[in-house]
């Protein structure tokens, strides 16, 4: 086992095993250890869409960390009301890690853009039209006052068609602004992870890699992966470049994926993740199993008393058939939602898990 | 303690104290004991909007029996889901007891009706408008399926402000449906309770009730009230008639009401309550509290970092801001249902106990 210090204090690093490129590590924060690789529940707007926090404690789902989304917090509660409460942690009632994006990805997807300049965004907000400016300081002290344990940098992502000179620029900005959040005053114990940006040429995705592993981050996430490219070159990227990021550090995938792309990013050596899809797709009525995926409002469900899946250990399968969970669905019934995303999240959970003690078993010691 | 073995096998009642009218109680079912009076929360569709049977039975809400709508049941999932799930109780893996009102309410208050005559009902869905017939063997059959603990007359239930012939008609058929009822095959160990009608006039409610408490129901409940009748009226109504129904049998005043309403019903000697008010309401931001009652949207919550009721042993009040749930409230999340709901329930279930606890303290033992 090797042990890193990261250079926020209270963060250490630790790898235990490797098979191949894949990493079986323990990250730890202020609020707790993470084994890595972990799946990252999403929680928007201070929670985790219909769960408690209970029930994302509880094994065997345990998440030991979650996200919150700057832009959507900034903009509601907002940040008076949070600082108010003394931070996210303590507004949500959350005791263990979470991570806050820095707000980007949202104000090029969700806002209405007005600008974008070397210096920040203007942007006008997606619940009421009011006009915003985010810049790296604006990104890192919303961060700083929800206290996160580990804050992004602010960056700009390109879509994934962007051409050439668009990239260019978007890198330019993206090192110029890692440097501006690098310098910007942090909460207490709240580690920051730098962005490599580039698209799916690698030779520039490697160009900004230096530029930014070069900053001395606590750890690195790689960004504008899975925002529209075909899922070959995701992969091609990921299995050209997630093992040159540095080994002594966390390496994150921001918002990737299914659980395929969650198999096939750890084999290329990535440590963390987050997305929607097991909470969204549990809402929408699509269930993961260790078989087919289940769309729950299928007919053939209608009097299936079995679980959704028999190997699943989460209560909504030890408790409840797929014609009950059907029934609420078609009905509209917000116990459908809770039933759902508890069986989604400990289905990502168990698949990274699985993964991570195959890499103990079958790995070298690190 | 006086106790009376009621018609069905498996079910009896105790009368602990009373106090002028008010009882004191404990009704035996085959799914278990509940203290009277208790205020069951309604589980309209199979599920008590937005909470698990875990959270209804523990403690402090400790729900013992919920309500289900045979209506909404027979029209989705529909009987033959319900029938091959084994019941109602096997179906949403409630193993407490229930109660399923006879559907007549919701035809006559939702559906689009197309005649009543004295066989029956004729309605169309509100889901989609399908035709179907609703007659007293047809609620008797649902219910028997449902496999209900207690089961409930069919009965027709007048407007508040319907003419005096519309009432006599009502309580003509009502009178005849319930003996239709009475003779209907029931699932084993299913309760049935008769429907006293009239609306506020007291003499054609006593001549009703004598018609319905001659047919020897388990227990016996007043329907139409709080049905579009000032208040003063309900109030007047139950006054005068609830502690004439027959002592020994438990009496239940269907779907009343606010806090203020239980404890005057229990006053007048009612034994049990059903009412949508506090899930509706808890769903809608309206919290009820032992001061005034919370509108958690308003501006005056957005830093509150105290909880919904000081004095209050639910997990919500012991966990969360009314900062945090207004927040949630204001973003739609899922979770603010599944917090405030628990918070109503458990403040209608500790509203109702506290009355038993003084009808037991200050009362005369039975």
């Amino acid at each position: 086992m090797k042990r890193f210090d990261l250079p926020t204090p209270g963060f250490s690093f630790e790898l235990h095993a490797t098979l191949g490129h894949a990493r079986a590590g323990v990250l730890h924060t202020p609020h707790g250890s993470i084994e890595t690789p972990v799946f990252m529940p999403v929680g928007t707007a201070g929670t985790v869409k219909a769960m408690t926090a209970d029930e994302l404690r509880a094994p065997p789902l345990d998440a030991k960390i979650i996200l919150g989304n700057t832009y959507h917090l900034y903009l509601r509660p907002g940040l008076e009301v949070i600082e108010a409460a003394g931070g996210l942690h303590k507004f949500a009632a959350w005791d263990r890690a979470i991570l806050t994006d820095s707000g980007g990805f949202q104000v090029f997807s969700l806002a209405a853009l007005g600008e974008i300049d070397d210096d920040g965004v203007t942007f006008r907000s997606h619940l009421d039209g009011s006009k915003h400016r985010l810049t790296p300081e604006v990104s890192m002290n919303i961060q700083r006052v929800l206290g996160s344990d580990i804050a992004m940098c602010f960056d700009q992502c390109p879509p994934g068609d962007a051409a050439a000179d668009v990239h260019e620029v978007a890198l330019a900005r993206t090192t110029a602004w890692a440097r501006r959040c690098r310098d910007a005053p942090r909460a207490t114990g709240q580690a920051l992870f730098g962005i490599v940006q580039g698209g799916v040429d690698t030779a520039r995705r490697r160009r900004h890699m230096a530029e930014i592993t070069a900053m001395d981050f606590d750890g690195h996430a790689l960004g504008g992966l899975a925002v529209g490219e075909a899922i070959e070159e995701t992969y091609r990227v990921l299995d050209e470049v997630a093992h040159e990021l540095p080994a002594e550090r966390p390496r994150y995938l921001m918002g990737v994926g299914t659980p395929q792309d969650l198999t096939r990013a750890i084999a290329a050596g990535i440590d963390m993740f987050d997305c929607v899809m097991p909470t969204r797709n549990a809402r929408n009525g699509y269930l993961f199993t260790s078989g087919q995926r289940v769309n729950i409002s299928n007919h053939a469900h209608r009097a299936d008393f079995g679980p959704i899946d028999e190997t699943c250990p989460c209560a909504t399968c030890g408790t409840h058939s797929r014609a009950y969970l059907r029934h609420l669905f078609q009905a509209k019934e917000i116990l459908y939602a809770r039933l759902a995303t508890l069986h989604n999240l400990t289905f990502y959970a168990r698949h990274v898990r699985q993964i991570r003690e195959r890499i103990l078993a079958d790995g070298q010691p690190a």
